[in-house]
C-alpha cells in the first residue's frame, strides 16, 4: 500500500491594479531547479510545521515578501509528472488579491508586476496558473464584491468603477453602476471626503464581503 | 531542503437527485484507517501511474464505481496534520453530478445514497468535503446550467424545473423559469415527445455547457 508520493507545494498569484491595468507579482528563481527563471512566489509543503496548505502558502508569502494579503482565495490543484524537473508535483495554488500601494510598501523580494495580458517566459506551468486566476476573478467580478480587495480600505465610487472596469475590460455606465452597488447594500459611506472644494468626493468602504448572483454590467 | 511531505489522495463527492432531494453516495470503508466508517469513495495518489490528480480520481470512481461520470469538477484541496489518522495528509476533492439512474446502473460498489441535508457521522473531514460540495453546487446553479448534469441526457421542461428547484430549494414560476430558459439559448429541442397523447411533454437536451451570470430565481 505505499505509492511513491507527490512533491506537494504551494504557489501564489498576487494580483494588483495598476498603470496597464490587472498585473501579478513575479520573481526571479534563485534556486535550482529553473533557476533564475520568472515564476510565481511559492514553495514546498513543510508538513513538520505547517498546519494547512493554506498555512503553507502564508508562511510562504511572509518570508517572501514580508506581509499577508486580506484576500487569499485556493484556487485549485495542478498536477502531474512533467510540470516539474523533480518529478511528480503539484502545486496548490492561491488567488491574493492586493492594493498595489498596499504590495509595495511590504514587499521584501524585488518582484517585478508584468501584465496579466502580457506574460513574459515563465517556469513550470505558472502561466496556466496565472490565466486560471485571472478567469477566476473576471467571471466572479461580473457578481460580487471580489474587485473591493483590489482597493485601499477607503476608495471614492470612481475608484470602484475604474476598478470594475479594468478587470471587466469594458466601460460602466455611471448612474446605472452607482444604482446597482446601492441595491447591493455593500457599501458604507465614511465621513471623510477627498478632492477639492469644488468636486469632493466622498470616500466609501466595504460593509461586508459577500457575493451576490447579479450582473454588474 | 528535504522536507516531510503529505499523504496525497483524491475524494469524490457524487451528488445525485433522488426522492428527497439532493443525496451523496457514500460507501463503507472496508480497510483502515477507519474501517466500517462511512465515507467518500476516495483513494490514494499513485504518483507511478496517474497523469494528474484528476486522472487518480477517474481511476479510483472506475475502480470502486465502474463508470465515469459526465460531469467532474475540481472542488478544493482539505488539508492538515489531524484529518487523517496516517498523519499531515491532503485530500484534492472533486463533485461529480450523476443522474441517479446512470449511477444505479453502472455502480459495481456497495452505495448508500444519504440526503446531504441529513448526513451519517463520517469518516475524516468528509462531511466539511460535503458541505463545501453542496455549497459549490447551490451557489453555481443560481447563475448557470450546472444542474442538467444531474438529468438524463433527454429531459422534459418540468423535470429541469423540478432539478431547479430542488437544488435552491425554492419553488419558480413556471412561465418565468420557461422564458429565462429560453433566453439563455442553452437548450435544444428534440424530436421526441413523452406522455400520454392527452398532454404530450417535448424531450429537451443541453447545446453547449456555458455559464451565465444571470439569476434563474
Amino acid at each position: 500500500m505505499n505509492f511513491p508520493q507527490p512533491l506537494v507545494t504551494v504557489d501564489a498569484v498576487l494580483l494588483t491594479l495598476r498603470e496597464s491595468g490587472l498585473e501579478v507579482a513575479l520573481h526571479q528563481r534563485d534556486r535550482e531547479p529553473l533557476q533564475s527563471a520568472m515564476a510565481l512566489p511559492g514553495g514546498v509543503v513543510h508538513a513538520n510545521e505547517d498546519t494547512s496548505t493554506e498555512d503553507s502558502i502564508r508562511r510562504v508569502l511572509r518570508d517572501k515578501t514580508g506581509f499577508e494579503p486580506r484576500y487569499l482565495e485556493q484556487l485549485q490543484v495542478f498536477s502531474g509528472r512533467d510540470r516539474d524537473p523533480r518529478g511528480w508535483s503539484m502545486s496548490v495554488a492561491y488567488v491574493a488579491l492586493v492594493p498595489a500601494a498596499e504590495l509595495e510598501a511590504a514587499t521584501r523580494a524585488e518582484f517585478r508586476f508584468v501584465s496579466v495580458d502580457a506574460l513574459p517566459p515563465l517556469a513550470f506551468d505558472h502561466a496556466d496558473i496565472i490565466t486560471a486566476a485571472v478567469d477566476r476573478l473576471r467571471s466572479k467580478s461580473t457578481y460580487s464584491t471580489l474587485p473591493f480587495f483590489l482597493l485601499p480600505e477607503r476608495f471614492t465610487l470612481t475608484q470602484l468603477q475604474h476598478t470594475y472596469e479594468a478587470i471587466l475590460q469594458t466601460r460602466l455606465e455611471k448612474s446605472n453602476f452607482r444604482r446597482k452597488m446601492e441595491a447591493w447594500g455593500a457599501l458604507e459611506a465614511t465621513d471623510e471626503v477627498v478632492g477639492g472644494a469644488q468636486r469632493p468626493a466622498r470616500l466609501y468602504r466595504l460593509k461586508d464581503f459577500t457575493f451576490f448572483d447579479r450582473s454588474v454590467g
